[in-house]
């Protein structure tokens, strides 16, 4: 059998390890029962050292002629982006029959159900294992392994940058700003850090988990995405005390109303798995019938678990695995009737700033009793619980159930009361299973 | 395209969740775009109600002889034992070129090796999700998420029984014989319990996952197996006080002198994920090169994820996904070179029924110090820590890590001391990363 010739466009940290991987440890491979050898690279700057001696492999400045070249029977996409360079290659390799991998999920998220039907039209692969959660095969697990289960739920921690933040102000005291000060200056944030923190990188990839797993296609703006921007130091110390840590969390949840999309931060419970992801970690939590609760957990980012995902979709590829792109064939994903952020259910949790706190709260009460919100808890957390941190002014508040947009309501109407001494903070809670 | 004519041998509850499943709900096959259809079904007992109508699918008496049916193309098997009539209709239906998925542990532990050549000689599918840890997608994390990695570790909790058990003797203070009692009252124990609290269930699943991950052949008799009969409420109070948790663990290692296969309790942090599996919960921890540390956690029995296991392989083999049905194609696959229990390195518990504590503890410490066995921490749990339960004669010893035959020897030396009261108990500190 003659081998998979590969060509990668896009040769930064995961292209240049997944070269290395295949140039220099082939036999990893072989090991495998697959014939597989790059032909051909694509890359920015063609001067970079990348480990490895490429110069028996063919260069394309260009990554759309490295798709359509004829020494190239499969096409690893690492150049990233929804569009330009990026999809243009893709689309040109699916139009030409050639395989696709690809980690690319900012292209899959607005662009997927698309590419699905095309690949699926000329009868190639389209794999993007590495797309979500790095090294943690989320897709497989999703498309493959409860093929046959009704996924009800999708929810985990897919942001490893907001991860490293909010442990750091956890850890150390730190404050938001000084905690993405830190996490630029060690390179976990991007000088641009709005992708990460704004939640957009995560929604990205909650698009694509619906896609494959609920078989539903949406839009980023379907997706009710709040960052971890507005997380105060003050947050994670009550969200300690009341016995949780704060994540930004992703969620895909189908309910009688329709389906929620939403990444946002919660408090979770400290006890619960999805507490102790932290730096490069990404958590996934699949709901499916009859498949049970499922929780997956591991390296969401870094070059050697992507580069081993991309290589597992390699693999596939070489070995003729052929299926749906998604879940179920393309044809039969539909759009998604959503259930809008207002109407979502949840617990809440408000900290509250009042200018008289014992006269203030029968105020605030009422606020919530207008919006039919009951109070689970009320705290007044003192200087004495958390020595040096003056969180004394603070009254903390967690509701039982109720519907986001009536406790939107609530805290508007109780912030524009005169004894409202700064913006109310509202933040949902989520309670995982297990 | 026609359909994929399954026969299914072996209708216990899982066998009965997938023929209801394949015929009530068949609209799921087709969504995911296969088309499947039961043809053929073979149990011990025809006229048992199986809450759904079968006269339109052929009955074999004989599995043997369904596997041979002209009018089958898939088998799968549910039938169970490692021999008889589940291996013989396995081997026919190999021998007759159909593709097999079975839910069968004990055949894959004891025959898998062979079993994998002879369906790989054929061309055949040899599925089997469903043998490890249920629900979670185990096998195919191992054989295709880290195809290209090297798989260095696979640990987990693989025995829902034993786990009950232990929970129970936690939460209720019981004992280890009212525990299994209660456990076999409610059904979650046989009434033969040995496989399961004994660790050859475990070890089975073990052996699998070392061929599967490890791309070796080992026996059951390779793996050092030690169940939790012996595990006393006492050792459970003295866990949770050193902050430890007591699990039946699954453990194969590859290390320089070899590689460890072992099934044993184990004392595990009690913060960790792996000491929060209770009942039919199964976790299993990965650790490959380069696709880094991954986690799965999920529901290891029950017939509703069981059957979506077998019917997520039946899709496969109705997509015409074909691999080698380990993780390397089987002629790759060797024996192990394998490190005795004696010679692993761990870290251990010792609990010590001592007549004259304070004296005898400088001779315990000369027996350890014998063996060059350093002490961790040293603690004598008084009555007033556990009230109303007498541990007060204990003492509690951890040790560094140590060869486990040296600690064995110094335990032997201990036990044939005077001032011994009682045999000392022995049991692994396992310290799992994250």
């Amino acid at each position: 059998m003659a081998a998979l010739r590969i060509g990668i466009a896009g040769l930064g940290v995961v292209g240049g390890a997944l070269l290395r991987l295949l140039l220099l440890d082939n036999q990893r491979f072989a090991d495998a029962g697959v014939d597989v050898a790059v032909t051909a690279i694509s890359a920015r700057n063609r001067r970079r050292d990348r480990g490895v001696d490429v110069s028996g492999v063919a260069w394309f400045d260009d990554p759309v002629a490295l798709a359509r070249s004829p020494d190239v029977d499969c096409v690893v996409e690492l150049i990233g982006g929804a569009d330009g360079p990026a999809r243009a290659a893709v689309s040109a390799a699916i139009a030409a029959g050639k395989h696709v991998v690809t980690a690319n999920k900012a292209m899959l998220a607005e662009h997927g159900a698309a590419l699905a039907r095309a690949a699926e039209e000329k009868g190639v692969s389209l794999l993007f294992e590495a797309a979500v959660a790095g090294g943690i095969p989320v897709i497989r697990a999703v498309r493959e392994g409860a093929a046959v289960s009704r996924i009800t739920e999708i929810a985990g921690v897919l942001n490893g940058t907001c991860n490293y933040i909010l442990s750091e102000m956890a850890a150390k005291g730190l404050g938001y700003p000084e905690a993405l000060e830190g996490a630029q200056r060690l390179g976990y944030a991007e000088a641009d850090p709005r992708f990460d923190v704004g939640g957009i990188d995560a929604a990205h990839k909650l698009v694509v988990l619906g896609l494959v797993g609920f078989g539903v296609e949406t839009a980023l703006a379907d997706v009710s995405v709040e960052g971890i921007e507005a997380v105060a130091r003050e947050d994670i110390l009550c969200a300690d005390a009341l016995g949780y840590a704060i994540r930004l969390i992703a969620i895909g949840r189908r309910t009688e109303e329709g389906l929620e999309m939403r990444v946002h931060p919660a408090l979770v419970a400290a006890s619960h798995p999805i507490a102790r992801t932290e730096g490069a970690d990404n958590i996934i939590l699949l709901q499916s019938d009859p498949g049970g609760s499922l929780l997956l957990m591991g390296p969401g980012a870094g070059p050697g678990p992507t580069a081993s995902a991309v290589s597992a979709d390699i693999i596939d590829v070489a070995r003729g695995v052929r299926g749906p792109v998604m879940r179920a064939p393309a044809p039969k994903i539909a759009p998604a009737t959503l259930l809008p952020a207002d109407r979502q259910m949840s617990r809440c949790y408000l900290r509250l700033s009042l200018q008289d706190a014992p006269g203030a709260i029968a105020g605030v009460a009422q606020a919530l009793a207008d919006h039919a919100i009951s109070i689970d808890s009320l705290m007044q957390p003192s200087v004495g619980e958390h020595p040096g941190q003056d969180v004394a002014a603070s009254v903390v508040i967690t509701t039982h159930l109720a519907p986001v947009g009536e406790v939107r309501k609530a805290v508007a109407a109780i912030a524009a009361r005169p004894f409202s001494r700064a913006r109310p903070q509202l933040i949902r809670i989520e309670d995982f299973e297990g």
